[in-house]
């Protein structure tokens, strides 16, 4: 719908990234720059927060804080994990949000999330529609683990495998000081798809990289594993290994479930975590030799300092584009990301939001190798572009100077 | 001894830090301007290289890629825990020590550690001297914990200060992103002193920090952590809470201890570890709600990407000043910082190193508020300077570069 005049709001979902701000501030900024944009409204915790009318004026917050996003890591207005239930079976959720959208006049809808969220933002857009409320929705991609379908990557997962690339390079050193034998287990985050675990390849780019990885998108066998370690430790004093934490044996249970319980989220999905202590006690007891455990648990999905700087304009650009192409009339669309160059060029371009929602994409399987315990080049190919780019990153007392938003409520 | 001629060498010891290379380049630099000293040496692992003849000869380095030791983590060559035995129960290992010293002419000695290290530079100093072997000794501190007496601050500690605070502020914002209550629990290194946990109260500055910090300066008492945890819970929705390893109750008994069998290192340390998983658990019990327990692992020791750029040049000049006093005649010396400037300046001066050696300086107690869940502004004061300074840190493909030696043995 073109011409449509009226607010625009906009919600984070799902968990953190880097750069879920750097969106949030390509989505404000060219807000601001658009003549049939009324307000501008930032959704607390994302679709909680329509549905309970909480969300801030951002025409209130100075230019230079909305700026400061960019490099600002986690979901600023707050996110969610609320899982919409089918209109069919319960439409509660839905009218509310259309009393509210009336209530504002709210006629651009941007929500940025990973699959869930996307599915959030598809059933969203085809409820307006089957009321014939006139909103334009356009869904933003985010997700360290760089598993939405139909685009080229995920923002997010730039500036993950950064920290993933760049702290294994760094642990490598570290453990191998010593001239006695160590193991090290290191746990990456990636339920279902190895992208980020995969991205500890990039180390090696560098230098100093894992001996072996272990991706969910393989099954996993414990005894494998173990000779895989036993033969490098008979040749090198240290091995590194990365593991998913979703890494699974061939029947599908999880690695991580032989070792602890595991809880649940509210979508359903098994809680991870683990896994490295889990393996690496079994390296003690079977090799006999010192083994360190390491998770890189929250700080690989909010390590902005250091991010991508490719990433992070690319987020930026997401949002920003979520906005103009909402502007010039589409609606029920996804940004996504294609490469037309392989080293290195994207173009924005538009596809069904539902084609991405609750798709997941997992690396190829020929980008594995046939043991299962490494990766190929044609990932680092594929990857080491987007880890590009160092973020200038404000800093005030030598430490991250984040946007610090006044966050007004609109009554 | 003044203008005496001969090789020099310099080892490495105990845990890695991030700028204990930096020590290294500053040595090595130094030494080659130097005319009174002949070969360059730098020992394999510490005063293990010495024993077995192992090290390597630094005039076959490129310039250019010692200079880059300056951002390279950890112990480029190996470093090592190795307890000399006292003289006079076995003196071994300083009759063979003494055999390759005369038979290199190694007339300078450079011991770059903390603690046990400075123990074993003034034990060999001091046999050295015994026997009448004319040779400069001199240590160069490093250590992340920062407890060395007779100096204001050690290498080592500002850089990983630096990581624990921005780390800290990323951590805080990733957490705080759901309103549903979450209660994360940071581990932090630092078996006696509290310095590096005590650095998480520089996130506070950054806006971000902390709620709750316990030091091993004060004993531990469970049933208090709970309420205070408890008590925070009930005002806000999002706790963190940052912890020593080194944490122990009113009999000294390790914390870690309660929830895990600890293993001890050759120094008869204990290995800890666990304290932060042990506590997260104890809390998702007695509170019920949602708990992250984190390790900071090894990333708080070889995060140079994060360095303090002060801590790099402090280091680098730490390394430069022991070969000048040596080659002006100093010997049994430590290099030390002496605080000229509350914000900020310092000295380098020489004190004994025996001063040093097992000494261990911890937190003022006068530095931590009277509830032992706090540290105040006096900390702050001090550990501020220490933290500043973005280091420039060379890269290539946006990933580290670090130093490549060729390390050429000795024959």
């Amino acid at each position: 719908m073109k011409n449509l005049k009226g607010a625009c709001i906009f919600g984070q979902s799902g968990g953190p990234t880097s750069v879920i701000n750097a969106s949030a501030a390509g989505v404000f900024l060219e807000a601001l720059k658009q003549e049939n944009i009324t307000e501008i409204y930032g959704a607390e915790h994302g679709i909680r927060g329509i549905l309970e009318e909480k969300f801030f004026d951002i025409r209130k917050e100075d230019v230079h804080e909305l700026e400061l996003l960019k490099n600002t890591p986690s979901s600023e207005l707050g996110s969610v994990r609320y899982k919409l239930k089918d209109v069919s079976v319960d439409d509660t959720d839905y009218k509310r949000l259309l009393e509210v959208f009336k209530k504002y006049n709210i006629r651009y809808f941007f929500y940025n999330g990973g699959n869930d969220s996307m599915d959030t933002c598809n059933k969203i857009s085809k409820f307006l529609q089957s009321v014939k409320y006139e909103c334009n929705v356009i869904g933003v991609p985010k997700t360290i683990d760089n598993d939405l379908a139909t685009t080229d990557h995920c923002p997010g997962y730039g500036s993950a495998a950064r920290y993933v690339a760049t702290t294994c390079m760094e642990v490598y050193k570290d453990m191998s000081v010593y001239d006695t034998p160590l193991i090290c287990v290191i746990e990456v985050m990636g339920r279902n798809a190895g992208w980020l675990t995969a991205a500890s390849k990039l180390a090696s780019v560098g230098g100093f990289g894992p001996d072996l990885i272990y991706l969910p998108e393989k099954d996993f066998d414990i005894d494998k594993f173990l000779n895989d370690v036993k033969a490098l430790k008979e040749k090198k004093n240290h091995v590194m290994v990365c593991v998913s934490e979703g890494i699974h044996d061939k029947n599908g249970k999880l690695i991580a479930e032989s070792f602890n319980d595991v809880s649940h989220d509210s979508f359903g999905h098994a809680q991870l975590g683990g896994v490295a202590s889990g393996l690496g006690n079994l390296l003690k007891e079977k090799l006999g030799c010192k083994v360190r455990s390491i998770e890189f648990s929250l700080m690989q999905r909010c390590g902005a300092h250091v991010g991508s700087g490719r990433d992070i304009e690319e987020a930026f650009n997401a949002g920003s584009e979520a906005v103009k192409a909402a502007c010039r009339g589409e609606t029920d669309k996804m940004v996504c990301f294609k490469r037309t160059k392989e080293d290195y060029a994207i173009e924005y371009i538009l596809l069904d939001v539902a084609l991405a929602a609750n798709a997941e994409k997992k690396v190829p399987l020929e980008w594995i190798n046939e043991e299962g315990n490494d990766v190929k080049d044609e990932f680092v190919k594929y990857a080491l572009p987007l880890i590009q780019g160092d973020p200038k990153f404000p800093l005030e007392n030598n430490l991250p100077r984040f946007a610090r938003l006044k966050k007004v409520y609109v009554k």
